[in-house]
């Protein structure tokens, strides 16, 4: 509930500078201090949260784009002159809801800075109840990243025992997890990645049975035909435009292909012509395109799921963790350039 | 059984001359007359059809290009030097296998001749039990074309009562019943077709909702957003290249593609580059390509829901017939121009 003292502390923040074509550049993120009250006021059912850790996620790319039916259809776009938001991990400070209190963890979606007040409503926020595990994770392998590849993976895919399956930005947060998933489901699975030091945390970390790095390719085609003589039956899709080319034509009888990203084509102002899908006749192929938020019913079954083998160091994750909401924008612009390894975050503050 | 007496008689043929790049030309299919005995050999489970009706689909496209093990995943390139082949309308002369004798009528695979020997294999061949309809419907409405369009539509589709619905070459073999067919299950359904009477007989004979001549529009996505303010929530695709390109960003949330036909892609060279694909991501679309052979199972099921609708006047079926075998080759090219009108078959024999 709301304390009686007023207590106004400062408040960083990014700011978005309105909507960008091409690849976004610092000067699109700036940098401010404000202020800010830390209570909730009377009656009202919002909570404000100091942020901990906040999550670099490809979908921001999306939200930056001049605002139009399509992309807003999946993500709403950033205001201009307001803090980015994304998704982080956060801690109660004060309460308007009956169901957090003072000083409960949370993640889900926040401002970009240090303090947010957030409007809750059904599944846009998470109580924190496991905290064994690292609570960076929950940007992660226990949050909307992980959440993804499960339901992307088991729900969109159907995968089976002794499938093969191809992962594309294979290292990144959720392709290093649908690649253990497909090798504890018992599939055959090859990632790519843009360096060679990820191709090395694919094929040793991770488990990938095999990896490439696709910028040192000349022809895709050959490259996939090199890992999967007999063909791919599930494509867990991150990257679109040449690579999605390039699968289609590799991918086995009754395929199924999720669609979860295309990164490869957010900072396009023309996006690449995709010529090979007359193989989605003659292979009877499924291309499925999914929102995780879809899934959220199923996110306490993922964790009872994910847990023990995190506990078990059966699942392992990789996170590249920024520290200071200042290098944020630096951080997540790296993105677009595949210059994190793993899982980009940023850490805000230590509680 | 086998008769004794030897019978051989001159059979016409159409002649596949070689694979085909480009347009197909009247050179690729050669017109020959050679000679058949009109018997079964002892011991053999084969039968021996006289042919009455060859059916013009677009499909037999893609068994003309170079054999490649893309395209003859989904059908078997035709042979050099052979008949090709089709589904046709039969009369059985002479038969070897138990589930067949002299004077059945049967429809399915045979080759491009008067008389044809037949293998049998599960669901290659269908017999024909109900005649009081036209014996040529067999290689539409109550053949291929309508299990395609019955499958499509139904299974792959999931239509709801009020959606809207978009029909690519929607007069054809398969389009006109699907609109039929959206029309039964109360959607709202446009059609698209390549001339002024074919728009007319969408909108008159076979009752869409509205149509339009793909020809004379300068900007498809426009034409779409006229005839679907609100987005598609299905379509039906037989034409692949620029259409699906418009009709992907018109496409509403949670839209299915059925991928049925990509007639507009089978005579280039190079495919069309598709560029909204991201529209998969943003809208969760699912496009799932399909072969009517893997629902062979439903037939006696389908022809239980089309007959009774066929027989009240409820479901219409507009045919576009050439007479003779030696008019085959001219009446299949005119396929990939658009020529026909409605079901495209060939009469070879009235019995």
């Amino acid at each position: 509930m709301a304390s009686t003292e007023p207590a106004t502390v400062t408040n960083k923040q990014i700011i978005f500078s309105g909507y960008v074509s091409g690849f976004p550049k610092e000067s699109d993120l700036k940098f401010t201090t404000t202020t800010i009250d830390l209570r909730i006021p009377e009656r009202s059912t919002s909570i404000l949260v100091k942020n901990l850790y906040l999550s670099c996620d490809p979908y921001m790319r999306i939200c930056m784009g001049k605002p139009e039916p399509l992309s807003s259809s999946l993500v709403p776009p950033f205001n201009t002159g307001e803090p980015i938001t994304g998704l982080g991990v956060s801690k109660v400070i004060d309460s308007g809801h009956p169901d957090f209190k003072k000083g409960d963890l949370l993640w889900g979606v926040v401002g970009w800075e240090e303090y947010s007040v957030i409007t809750l409503f059904p599944y846009s926020h998470f109580k924190i109840h496991h905290t064994d595990v690292p609570l960076s994770y929950y940007t992660g392998l226990l949050g909307m990243p992980g959440m993804t590849a499960y339901a992307g993976f088991y729900e969109i895919c159907s995968p089976k025992r002794g499938e093969t399956v191809f992962v594309s930005a294979a290292s990144g947060a959720v392709g290093q997890l649908v690649g253990q998933f497909a090798k504890l489901m018992g599939c055959y699975v090859v990632g790519s990645a843009g360096s060679k030091e990820k191709v090395n945390l694919l094929k040793t970390t991770f488990g990938f049975d095999d990896a490439f790095n696709y910028k040192e390719e000349n022809d895709l085609n050959t490259a996939l035909k090199r890992y999967f003589p007999d063909g791919i039956d599930i494509y867990f899709e991150n990257v679109g435009g040449k690579m999605l080319d390039a699968v289609l034509i590799n991918m086995k009888l009754n395929g199924r292909i999720a669609v979860c990203g295309m990164i490869s084509q957010y900072n396009l102002v023309e996006p690449d012509g995709v010529h090979n899908l007359a193989t989605i006749l003659y292979k009877r192929i499924k291309v499925q395109g999914f929102a995780v938020f879809d899934f959220y019913d199923k996110y306490s079954q993922f964790l009872d799921f994910v847990l023990p083998h995190v506990r078990q160091g059966k699942i392992t994750y990789i996170e590249d963790i920024t520290e200071g909401l200042e290098s944020g924008p630096s951080a997540l612009l790296g993105l677009f350039h595949g210059k994190n390894v793993g899982k980009k975050l940023i850490l805000v503050a230590r509680e």
